[in-house]
């Protein structure tokens, strides 16, 4: 497959194009005028798919991308004096260039967690000093499904997170960026995992998962309706061809399309995993569970195998590495990608030895 | 033409669908693996494209939408005592939910203007109580042009603000959601108008102009790229697949294709609005210089009117109505419009006569 | 009486010492521990006070200075998509260097108001695109009262504002940093403009009416205390040793103390005003109805008039002047000052006679 | 001593009333008219005796809470895209209601300390990712001296902290509510504390330490002068009637007023601290390094030992305790409450021993 710079990249899947069915909507969506806003014929049949994808109801809109999808979701959770709780490695906490704080006002209280999950006792800990107007009050809490360390929280999981949250008057936020991922993975179709979990909100990815760019934002209670309305638009993530947008969550929605996207980057990771954590010099440190490969490889292979595939440096410390997958990736770039592996960990024996 | 539920819009230029070299643009970059977040190859060409086109000075950078391009223009150029001045009637004061203010913190000063522009007078006499600290200081004025009326200033107005701002130490700002339309309209070319008005920042518009959906914001000192590149991802505006956003501008900049697509809506306008003004019953409010037409017309005309094409009222109580047009509109869906025109001002003589 | 560089100053009532009492209430709260944060007993003592003078509804809490006092006032009763109409004229909209936008994120709708007071129909006239998410929702009318021009609602006109609000769905705020000056001068009590208002919230000063420094912010809605208790220590203006600010209050009420230092500062005003607008070259532009006098005199006047006692030039262009009296000011410094005046005056008249 | 309810508090030092010198300071400055807004004479002579206090550099300015004068300093600091590495423990980022981030929209890096300080080492596994637009860019480490835990940096801690800012680019802040204690328990002057920590911006408290209530913000650095001015205003810290404020701060700094009243508390803590520690049951958790004494202690101590004074429990799961002193405490107020200690003690005893 040619690439920009004839580059093949497993550095993220939003270095991926538009998957063919996705970009096929988009040109199917070209004819005519349409009304705007959200207000078109497109968005409408959207919200129905994602109702039967997602319970009756869920209430999805569409926004630019994911670090807008997360903040106006809490946004419109929160009262001002609200804290979020979330992992120390969430992508709201570290990658959003303090879009939270600056632009939503949001204190997020983040929590150490080495596999980026969030556990009912770490929750549970933070839950001081209710009713204190010195403090800023827990009230929501953010996952990451799955998480920026590629692993998920398994269905019981969730049902623990969501009875804690109702015991706790807390609420649920998911950061699904790769939502369909954990749902090819876990088996399951979207609805389990939002009833699962009994979120109030999910931000529900498109754009990594082979759009050309959209991501959802879904509600589970009707009166928040408004006020997210006013907040995306204030938030200035209101699209005004908003059919496009719905086009491509149309086709992804219809026919598991999602599942068969997903699923791609899964298994490829899933053989990335098994084959390279038998090569001297690999270790695997997360569970795979998603389409991403966290490892820990010997800082100066790091040239050599960026010239079969670009990837990131996760920790630059311990030189532990991100590869990752997407719709457009093939068996053989991955075997191709743990050749490279094989050699290079054939060198370094070598010269050990000598 | 077919569209959406068969009805014609002349409500707005983002009714219109993606001008089709746009569209084609959008398949071809659809090819592997590229670099996100503005680093892509597509971007990189495209930026060159744009210094092509606003002068060497000029650094682009692309956006989601129009509001956005808007705050993060002012964002970068403010202090946060600092406040803008701005038509009461410009985009920025009355249709962004109060964006300015809630997301960039931005005290507005909004001016008077039955045109939509500001005049040379006007601005001097917002600058007072200098170094006061009580007093949020002005510092950026914000035109747009065109303006929301459908007028343009001139070169020759452009340069009396130039002369003004630099006097007082002021910036420029041009909101130009329809920057295409005022070249092609002035006929002119970009650089010509970036020059004449001393732009420190210029939003600029795609959505509107045959997009699927892209602004860039365009500043001319460097010093303030760094700035930029940060307040745009904390706004939450800074996109992954970039190059989808690049190739659009880069076809739109390409042998002039902006021009072709505003001209075409620039024409429509002007036929209208010079046949409907012979129309009795139908008073022209405002120049026709872009592509809209603003008409005080009987209230009882809208629904029979609105079913030829649908329509804006813009003011209730005068019943002032905008009609507009894209790239997508033809002679003909202008002639029938005018047809119906036609036929209710006869309807109402005759009503009158009897 | 001694002063600041021995200069009589009639700039600003907030030039003036703390009323006697009021420092002696500061002095007898000085008495061992006291709990911090408005749990003391002075606070809760005057709390009720407040409810005396108010009302049974109005629940009455400290902030530091006036900006907070208007900007908490107005958080406390808005989402972030409602935007509040003020008088242009009005402090929130010019003195409190964009406090209102860039620390509340809230939209102001400044409206022309030759003597600072908002009539009905222009309220109305902003009432428009209800429910339309790109604009932002007017849902609160701030007034001020007595205005910055020295002017005052009517009970009559306070009851046509209540009305409006009640049809129109909106809140009505007052910004009253004089307001104990207001009800001298209307002869009422507190309660009274409260009720004829039908006031959501009261900005309540202390500061320019005799205390070292307190504002109250009085709200009659019960379930807006949690929102303002989180909002008011968020916005930073929980002061600790609170007990403070309540004595200092405590006596304000006390026997109507308030009653006895705003007719000091209304009583000279009225004085100056009658004798100077005799005076040729003396132009007084307003009605005098509160503790300041707007005049236009000759610029040149200026200096010598200040070496009498300093003043600000409220509008350089007309040279439109402010005197503003407070409780520690005395007849002989109006009389002195009124000499003055005449003398200038006789001196112009002269040298035009030549 | 009297005291509200004939209640004795080690709650806090905000419990404590106004130090004899400095209520008499207010009494003597409420002399006549004064200019406002910091450019009366008494702020003139107090900011010089910030700068004989904290070096030629020194630039004071007053605001009326310790939650400001933090996000005050830090505002001044910062671009909005920077973040603060900080304590988890400390004020900024337990006990300001989020005003960091809902106010100033700045993002806390919250780091673990047991004893709420930070090691070089600490802060510099907080830099990373230098230049990348999606993570907030450390920018300002900000300390608490003494911490939250009545613990203290020594100068050499100080010095290596500075050392460290300056190869990291970094800037200090200190807040320092209770500044006066650390210099009074390290015996140096406040200018020592300054250039050994190279702080670019000091929260220096009045507040708990005698003064009716007055902070003040230092910076060390001219260019932020302006900046500073406008962002207090902005953010709604600026009195009006600076003159009392100052007149405060002005006392406490002649003749070292502020260690007197510091050594008060300095020297009841230890006095605790070094009694209670030898009772059974007792633990004290923290070196006792200013005016506090943090013990872990049985709960059911509790209700019999706030009956001697008021306290708060700082941690409900180890019931440990803080007792606070200030300086209208006395050594028989303390040996009372070490007789309750003492008896708690023995009565455990002996029924244990039953």
């Amino acid at each position: 497959m040619k690439r920009d710079n004839d580059k093949l990249s497993f550095a993220s899947d939003n270095h991926a194009p538009i998957a063919p069915k996705i970009l096929q909507a988009i040109i199917e969506a070209n004819v005519g005028s349409a009304a705007a806003y959200g207000t078109d014929t497109p968005s409408a049949e959207t919200r129905k798919l994602f109702k039967l994808a997602f319970g009756p109801q869920a209430r999805a809109q569409w926004v630019f991308n994911g670090t807008a999808a997360n903040v106006l979701a809490l946004k419109t959770l929160l009262e001002p004096w609200h804290a979020v709780i979330c992992a120390k490695s969430s992508h709201l906490n570290l990658d959003e260039c303090a879009a939270p704080e600056a632009v939503g006002g949001i204190k997020l209280i983040p929590v150490e967690s080495p596999d980026g999950k969030l556990s009912p006792h770490q929750i549970r800990e933070e839950i001081v000093r209710r009713g204190d107007q010195h403090f800023a009050q827990p009230y929501v809490v953010s996952i990451t499904q799955p998480t920026e360390w590629g692993t998920l929280y398994s269905l019981e999981e969730l049902e623990e997170l969501r009875d804690l949250c109702q015991e706790l008057k807390l609420k649920l936020h998911i950061d699904g960026a790769r939502f369909s991922v954990a749902a090819a993975k876990l088996n399951v179709d979207f609805e389990t995992i939002a009833q699962s979990s009994g979120a109030a909100a999910i931000s529900f990815g498109g754009t990594k998962n082979g759009l050309l760019g959209a991501e959802a934002v879904i509600f589970f209670d009707k009166s928040l309706e408004e006020r997210f309305r006013y907040l995306r638009k204030q938030m200035m993530q209101l699209p005004s061809k908003t059919r496009f947008l719905a086009a491509q969550f149309k086709v992804f929605l219809e026919g598991d399309y999602w599942r068969e996207l997903a699923s791609i980057g899964i298994d490829l990771a899933n053989h990335l995993s098994e084959q390279s954590r038998q090569i001297p010099g690999v270790e695997i440190i997360q569970k795979t569970q998603a389409n991403s490969v966290f490892a820990r490889i010997p800082k100066h292979w790091n040239k050599t195998l960026r010239e079969s595939a670009f990837f990131y440096v996760w920790e630059e410390s311990s030189n532990t590495v991100r590869w990752m997958f997407s719709f457009d990736h093939e068996i053989n770039d991955v075997n191709e990608f743990l050749e490279t592996l094989r050699q290079l960990s054939r060198d370094d024996q070598c010269s050990h030895s000598k």
